[in-house]
């Protein structure tokens, strides 16, 4: 497999009180159109990963809005994974290029968390999860993933501040992000004495809701030299599902989901993991970085909290973690997040991620997580 | 393009009060499972078409739930474009296999309308119009419809009996259709004289509020033979986008989107209108069916009416159109009725569909729109 990404483009992060989904989800592809070097009307199709317009805006299909809006009237559809819905758009944007039915597309992520049309957020956010055998009790995602912490400092003697260190890099990475939602830098203190969310995770451990769109121009490899001198490749895509409800699991300490995916997609880059450069993992919450490290095969299962502690995940350590600033400072526009992800790859190994760029990127890696893993989505990258 | 059907499978279309959105997936999906004579475990993905299980019953990340009840690890995800997404559902199935990154595949479309989560069932289909720019405004399906109705009279002199003449023939068939929500024969005199729900549009002339499920089970074409004595192949497929809002189109009368989804599928397929033998249309209110004949080439602009007054699109007419019983008898689970389309265009071309058999069909072609024509797409099915 290999199909060439020509060019990126994303909004800011954040509270974006003055735009709409549409305006969003079209400032960020407008960018892409333009860093490709392309125009519109050079596009075959739109992919659009999207989780929860509908609660969260009162607006479905979405795809054709954006598609409207550009002046186009091409095929374009949603893709929908609650939040590897960025992914599973990436992952189907190239299958269509495969297929041979479309040369140049257009894959987005976007979504709108701030303007609720329905009711709570952490309520539409539920939809990720098994509304009848999980929601209907009382869980949250917070409650979710303080499940999988509890457990995984019961069996690895993971720790409280280990967990922190996730959430103090990625700040200190999101600090050097001009699009990321909290551009400031946090300590350990902080993380743990921030206010309880769900036993043992506090404010400071969770993502938070954000508004954004971001966007991946795809080009067939043979014609990626016409628009860039610079073209990035994706050689491997892996997708696997679990049950959604946690309890069916056989384990709550990892996401078989992520290590299958990895697997196909390790499989089919014939890539391992000694020579990925540069890693963007699904960090919901900060127990979900360490168990992502732990699932790719960045370490041995229960390992993921040394990592921290020995700074490998930083920017300039043996294998930096979420360098954009993860989900956890740049923020988790939930259908946006898995693109995201991919514009920050890109952008490394492009050599233009600034401050954050890692020295000689060439392999990097996108680990995108839907629910609390009943889908998981993982691609591998080169220059 | 070539891809095989080898399986197919419905639940019964209705009020389904004593089945969730699950059950009614996996109900019909394991029927197309057992039709196809494979396991479980040969299927490589699941794409589930839904429009709106969010608002509906809370539940988003529906194609991994799916998934994980049938015991299946496999890639799952949720393809939307509102009342199209069942048909972008099974074309983004068949580019999975086109691309050679799956062999056999599940596509599947569902919707549970009766177990209304959050708000009324017409506030969340406004989810597929443009929410600021028709919905804030007052504006629902029946009266969008309405105004297509309203201009097609004006320009054409189409009549509301012309238009209860669809509903006539669809019930006709539906009362042959063993799963259809309405098993009633109607007269002309009973669709003009139903309540008015937006003039000139009766309760007779919209199709209802319907629980279902339907489900293919797709083949790469050389595997085909190994399964199945009899496969039905997909030899074209198109699909377009047009505004969301009806007010930005340049016609009220023809929707380009089908316009275009269809010169596609016809140049894909090297079929011609001719060589179609039994069509199903997107008939969400009668309008749509004589608009839906008109924009796919069976008769010029204008002249859909005549096709009904002469009998051309009754079984046994030159065109048969709808001989499921189409939205209207059948129901319109909105997710649901793309795939619905095409299993019933199998079954007529296996020469399996009953009393509503077209002779010798040998073509057929399926048209799922999403919206008021914010989506069509096309499929053309071979034996």
């Amino acid at each position: 497999m290999k199909v060439a990404v020509i060019g990126i483009g994303t909004t800011e992060f954040g509270e974006n009180w003055d735009k709409n989904l549409r305006q969003l989800a079209i400032e960020a592809g407008t960018k892409a159109i333009i860093d490709a070097g392309i125009r519109g009307r050079d596009l075959d199709a739109i992919y659009l990963g999207n989780m929860s317009a509908g609660r969260f805006v009162g607006q479905e299909h979405v795809a054709a809005l954006v598609s409207g809006e550009l002046g186009l009237s091409i095929p374009a559809l949603r893709i929908e994974g609650a939040c590897a819905s960025g992914g599973l758009a990436l992952r189907q944007g190239i299958f269509s290029i495969l297929s041979g039915q479309h040369d140049i597309v257009l894959v987005g992520g976007a979504e709108k968390m701030t303007d609720l049309m329905t009711d709570g957020v952490t309520s539409s956010l539920m939809g990720a999860a098994d509304q009848e055998w999980e929601a209907y009790y009382g869980v949250t995602f917070p409650s979710l993933y303080a499940m999988i912490a509890r457990r995984h400092m019961f069996e690895f003697g993971t720790t409280r501040e280990q967990m922190a260190k996730v959430a103090v890099k990625n700040h200190h990475n999101g600090f050097l992000n001009p699009i990321a939602q909290f551009k400031k830098e946090i300590t350990i203190e902080d993380v743990l004495k921030s206010p309880m969310v769900a036993d043992p995770l506090t404010l400071f451990d969770c993502s938070p809701i954000t508004d954004g769109a971001a966007t991946l121009i795809l080009c067939k490899e043979e014609w990626a030299k016409k628009y860039t001198d610079d073209p990035i490749y994706i050689i491997g895509s892996g997708q696997a599902s679990d049950t959604l409800a946690l309890h069916d699991r056989k384990s709550l300490t990892t996401l078989d989901a992520t290590v299958k995916a990895a697997k196909e997609a390790y499989k089919q880059s014939g890539i391992t993991t000694k020579g990925v450069d540069v890693v963007e993992v699904h960090d919901c919450f900060t127990i979900a970085e360490i168990v992502a490290t732990e699932d790719l095969g960045f370490c041995k299962k229960g390992e993921g909290g040394k990592l921290l502690d020995e700074g490998l995940t930083e920017i300039g350590g043996k294998i930096p973690v979420n360098t954009s600033g993860g989900l956890k400072a740049v923020g988790h526009p939930v259908g946006a997040s898995g693109i995201k992800q991919a514009v920050e790859i890109v952008l490394q190994l492009r050599g233009k991620a600034d401050k954050r760029q890692v020295k000689d990127a060439e392999i990097g890696l996108t680990h995108n997580v839907g629910g609390s893993g009943g889908t998981a989505v993982v691609h591998i990258f080169s220059r």
